[in-house]
């Protein structure tokens, strides 16, 4: 029997979509999280000196992957959430890829240690990023005319999706108002029963 | 008949990956690259405002694919340069995603318009951010005990690696001293007869 364990501190961030996946396919797994203090020490265990890790051990061996978005289409392949042909695969790739890069942006101002300078580049972000992207995407929803942000099934960058625009809260609605198509899609996954049981049950944390 | 378009600017950077994949695969693709001076208006025909793209054409439709990674995957899958089992799929996958993350703090860096500060934060990342990144690779390969970056067979990663490693220059050297593992993976790609010959009729960029 293989056996996951995913090491992440106690946060959403890089780590919330994989739970996410884990959730939806009603697998098992041991949601691992570490202590701030821990992180010195667990550090020289990991692959790349960074989290999350997923360990995926059987009876035989056990391996170490690295790189969430990695872990991530690792198990969406696994519980068929990549799309059913090339171009669903290829959209549920790039999607998940772009919302992270976004990520990236908004956790690298959450990190900014000058107030002042972290507020002026919050309010940049929500006046001319997210905007930005949001209507590119709710572009490229309307084109594509289907019922998931990759095609016409449910892939892990529909996870994906809810996962970003949880991070920005209250603030989403005022998007949503435009991006009609977007708001569809996110409230489809949101209200699926095993991504509100998991939201219900999980550890409260800011990001 | 299915035409392949990359859209990109006159380097290597985020597309080269994929041009070595074209290259690796011996598959005919339009190398489109645009002035800076074009961008502005190009731009607005991306999905994301960003390049690389790539355009996929057959009689019937045109679709587009963003995010550099995602493209290369998208077309490793099509060239069997995926990995031949689920762990080499997932290692290729962690290990171009790792490289891109270097190559993107190496970027930020370059694009550093002070000049006493990007000095010093080259000198910290050939010091320190290079070297530990390096031996994690090496340690990592020293257990996986096989040819490949990701397993027993070439991946889009172990092209992704020879692209990574070349940003650097003679400064690779030093590197691969110590790093034999990494050397004889980087030399074995390097001298395969389509990437030698990709690499002498490519247009010569800085990076």
């Amino acid at each position: 029997m293989i056996k996951y364990r995913l090491v992440y501190f106690n946060a959403k961030r890089r780590a919330e979509l994989i739970r996410f996946i884990f959730a939806y396919a009603g697998q098992e797994y041991e949601d691992f999280r570490i202590e701030e203090s821990q992180w010195p020490i667990y550090k020289h265990r990991t692959l790349f000196g960074k989290l999350p890790v997923l360990e995926i051990s059987d009876d035989i061996e056990s391996i170490q992957l690295a790189q969430s978005l990695s872990i991530a289409r690792y198990l969406a392949e696994k519980f068929n959430l990549v799309g059913v042909n090339e171009i669903e695969k290829a959209r549920a790739d790039m999607i998940s890829e772009q919302l992270s890069d976004i990520l990236e942006i908004f956790y690298t101002i959450k990190n900014e240690k000058n107030t002042e300078l972290r507020a002026e580049k919050e309010r940049f972000f929500y006046k001319e990023t997210l905007p930005f992207y949001a209507s590119m995407f709710e572009r490229l929803f309307e084109i594509q005319k289907t019922l998931h942000v990759a095609g016409n099934t449910l892939t892990y960058a529909d996870l994906a999706f809810v996962v970003f625009w949880d991070h920005f809260g209250e603030k989403k609605k005022k998007f949503f108002e435009l991006c009609v198509v977007s708001k569809v899609m996110y409230e489809h996954v949101n209200n699926l029963p095993a991504i509100v049981e998991w939201k219900n049950m999980r550890p409260m944390t800011i990001f």
